[in-house]
């Protein structure tokens, strides 16, 4: 049985309540719910955590070594800077796929650059809480 | 019935022949058929189409308004130079899904900029033909 | 009688439908109508065309030479990086007036350069279709 | 009766004497001449003004709210850092018309950039004294 | 009664026995008492906080959802990169004053971006331990 | 008695009339008189003055040296490019306080920089006329 | 028998009609006479084409595959922009000469990068015609 | 006799009193008793002026035309943005030397760059009030 | 006795497990041992940390006031960007040294710039392990 | 008998000894062997230098003026930097051909700007070296 | 008797032959004897030298030490990159001044930029060989 | 027996006797001396040498090669753009240990960069003349 570990960075958990024509009005809840239901069509073993700290990211992606086969992360914020958590999923050498809810090339600026995307396998953006779907099929197919 | 119009830019008429360390073995035709189960599972009617040309891609855009309900586009080399299609999309006002076979955020620097993303609702890259079927995916989700 | 080219580059066929808040609501046949009358008021023979290929539009440039005496163009999306558009002007020493419906200092920064400008006679952008009126009465006194 | 200031700002005193391949032989008042008369074509009342000072031209922009229907402005060297005026054109809410004698997107790199295109209706530049002419039109059809 | 926040960022505890040309002798301890002296003043009730955790700045943030009116907060270093304080602020729609102990703008060239400025309310800078007042004052007028 | 000069740069004479929604209803009168009443409360002696020339703001600072304690400056459209002012404002050797009334971080990218703030002890932005305020509190405490 | 294909981009058919100054006064069919003279003195079989149009350079190259020995290509205008062109000789994997009639290394900034000068072997310019010679010499060399 | 307009920009009335240790002690009135003097060993007739108003500037040098052979200017802070006074030099055709007290190169970075320089015969830079001097005696030499 | 403090920062504690290729086969725990035997025979007392978790990095170095002599700190990646962290270490007063195992300035183009090494004494890059005990000896020597 | 002298600069004389896969296994002495017969060929007389002293090669340059017809010049890593090589070659006004052994256009960033081609009749490179016959060639032909 | 060692850098041996618009029929021995006499009137002693090689001129700096007291340097091409002169320069710490035959600020965009300049007391440009002249006043003055 | 080349670029030889508060009083004597005692201490045997010149710095690698372990180099200011010297040390293959007095990281911008490191194994920097004596241990350890 295939194991995933989703994880969801800085300011996720206020999902639903947070800037809704953006990011809609789903809760990280609704998300996560939805997610394990997917997960088990395809006879996965989901974790979906969420947490605030770089450090505790990176703590999670070291633990994962061994124990998970395929890291899906929406890094929020840390897209843009965090070079410590691209080195953690480089270290790791687990496929990893970067999501994003809303679709990071109409935004501002700073939003188009990601120092996560290279290390991964692939990205899904912009197909709101939609994007967790398609990446747990990805997960599956990879 | 939903309807997909399905366009493949410059180049990739020669998948399969061409640098496979980056793009895979499968051909085009095979993607084709792949996409076209894909699209039959969700009920959906798929139109596959390539060209090398910038402005037959504009045509076909052109074409679809009023007849297809979600274009999913893998414009090639010209994701990064070509705003006239990014206008065209813009115009017809149709849902657009941006896809790549490679994950175009680990190559060269120039391409990762995508002067299409803007003005597409998604985008889905770095899986292989498995892009297309989740971009499939995608459109019976939106 | 002065012989006026009038070039339309891509997507301004879809003209009165596309983005009406930016481009208006006349079509792309309203404006050739209104150009032609004007043209006519000044006793100059219009030849009014649109396509959305670049090649295309180089090929109309070429075979004005010896049989144009004024180009007027309104090159869309290729304003941004045509240059090959840009060096067939240049070629065929026709002098050249480059229009815009649209005020292109006021929107994407990318819609700022125009890589025609540097070869033409002048610049009428921001007065939607009666940029092409001025343009005409530009070309009636050159 | 539609009226229109037209302001010309720094160095504009000194044409038909000053660089005459770039700018050409009229002087200031041949140019006032031709655009009075082609005002009165229009049935339009024109005030023509010049002044090397930044803050005048501010001044004469700030007067023109209430009794001015149109402002036309060649802003001469101005154009390229002028925020002042920028903002004075925006403030006063009149539809402005920025006009250049020379095509300014041929000379030197810096002259490509104009502060103030962003906040006018529109631009023509590259026509000589009939770049007034023409805005003279534009006037009258806005 | 008007709840304030004030969080001070990363070094900041350092505050009297730290570069005291740049950030005078005070302690934070002595801020923090001018800091409550002045709330109550305006009677408001302040939380005085401290931390050198990017995550923590945030936690604290999305917990005063609802439970606090304004936050003022000194960022310290995380001023110039933690896209993902910014989008804490923006998240939890708290009116947010931004302040610094020193001017911002006559240091380093780095120092002179601040990724949390947009989305605050306004910011206060150079003033020393009395931008903390101010900004207090500020708190109170908003 | 401590001295203050407030100088109001270009444009601020057309406060209350010009672009409400990010400069508010009131007229530079009104906060001339809210300006003076805070300072009488710190038993300062307040000059408020306005105008759009760059060159008198200079003059303004140079007759300060010797009369006036601290100088208040919103610099208009002058903040981000008059190195003159900024220049005059070193000369003189008086304490000066940089102010906005709206939030020059979240607007125009040119915005952004301030070429006064430098030479400035501190900056107060964002406020509306309760930057004004704020300032003179500040021009109190130092 | 070595086959060679020397492809003409953009106004290259305008040669010896057009700025003579920097392109000299050959035509393109004395180029192609030279041209086919060179190739058949070292025994090589040349097929030399023009278009204007990008797309129909990319299907000319496509079908050189397993046809071609050697590719010439001198892109006109193209080099500077299409990556679409780049791709297509990447793909088809056949040794290509760039050339160049003038020296693009001292004309407009613009026109010193080649984005398709890294997928070829190598580059000659600044011969006028030449360069052609010098490429079919090289292309009997490798 | 040749006649010198020698044009002190922006804060240069302030000399003697500011930044001494960057300008020096002498006063402008010292200097120019100096290069009065240095003017009468050469036989010229010399007009110093002083003003802090880029109009100003711009007006005088517009007298100059045809009264004065040679002008000495010392822009001030204006040497870094002041088109229009560069537009105005060119315009006039009269030989400009400019002139600088400090060695402008080894100050802040924006300081580095003179957009008067190119239209001048050549410029003398950090000799302190000799910089005058120098220019006096350059102005006999051309 | 000198007293050191060697701070790892995040991802170190994969050491030997990860891209042998660029880090080398050593684990943490095997380049602790070599450091403590290092630091014992310059008759230094070694303290040996890891983190993942930027603040923590900061609490540790404020932690060093007062108990450490010199500090030896491998940022890992927040070299690049932890502004907080190079605060801390100019906070405190200690003698840092930077070290790094690879030689940074053959890798991607954004770990050429370290932000910490301008606060930094020196820095060690380069030699694996090595560089440990390069920089003990180092410290020994400072 | 035209007269050619072909320089080498800095690392060339290491050929055949150096990075083979860049620059191929055949010595300087195996070039310069090949070079003479090649210029026999075309009845040329040749002299082939190598230094790695900057200034030797201007010297060189200088003494070409006045007995030698054509430059051809490997500027190695000069290429990049060396504008007093450029304006060695500017000066002597002897017609020079650039040449160099790899393709600098698909090596490291900084080897794409030649700083010597602007002032060169042309510009060979890629061939290895066939760059050399082809630059020989070149030269029988200007 | 003050020492004044004038040093010439690259290319500067071939003026009266070279490019003689820019810099003139005098060849660089007339203006040695000029400058020879122009010393003698200001009794001061001068060494007069020239050579190509940066190597050089860097010991020629380093044997001043003690010898001269005023160096004046025409860095010609080497102005824009030697930081290796401009080291020395700065490491004997006698005053030096910059000199340039033509107005470095109207040519080529990398003319423009000196790394020399920042260590020079000051810097003379565009007056022919009066810039010698001038530049050994300057030396008399300071 | 190891044999290392110390290679000391331009300017060193003046240690001891320039810019004292940044390099120090020891003489390139002084240092000689310690690296050869501690070479000694190592069994190595030590080659110290120094020029201004950067076609001898090249010389000296080249005979390197066959004849040397181990290369040290302080490039001094070459460091900064002799991309010559580095193809040396690239061609040579020998290991190359960059080192600087100085903390080139908190010094002036251009400092931060060297175009050597990337082909050197480390790099060691900012420990005064200690920066010689932990090249000489890592030339030991590697």
């Amino acid at each position: 049985m295939k194991k995933i570990l989703l994880i969801n960075g800085p300011n996720l958990n206020l999902l639903g309540t947070r800037e809704k024509d953006i990011y809609g009005t789903e809760t990280l809840e609704d998300i996560a719910r939805k997610a394990n239901a997917e997960a088990l069509k395809h006879n996965m073993d989901l974790t979906f955590i969420q947490t605030n700290h770089e450090g505790e990211i990176i703590d999670k992606i070291h633990e994962a070594k061994g124990n998970i086969d395929v890291i899906i992360i929406n890094p929020g914020a840390y897209t843009h800077y965090s070079i410590a958590i691209r080195d953690a999923i480089k270290a790791v050498e687990i496929p990893t796929i970067e999501i994003h809810l809303s679709n990071i090339y109409n935004r501002e600026e700073f939003r188009k650059e990601s120092v996560i995307a290279p290390v991964c396998v692939g990205q899904i953006s912009g197909f709101g809480s939609n994007s967790y779907i398609l990446a747990i099929n990805a997960a599956a197919l990879i």
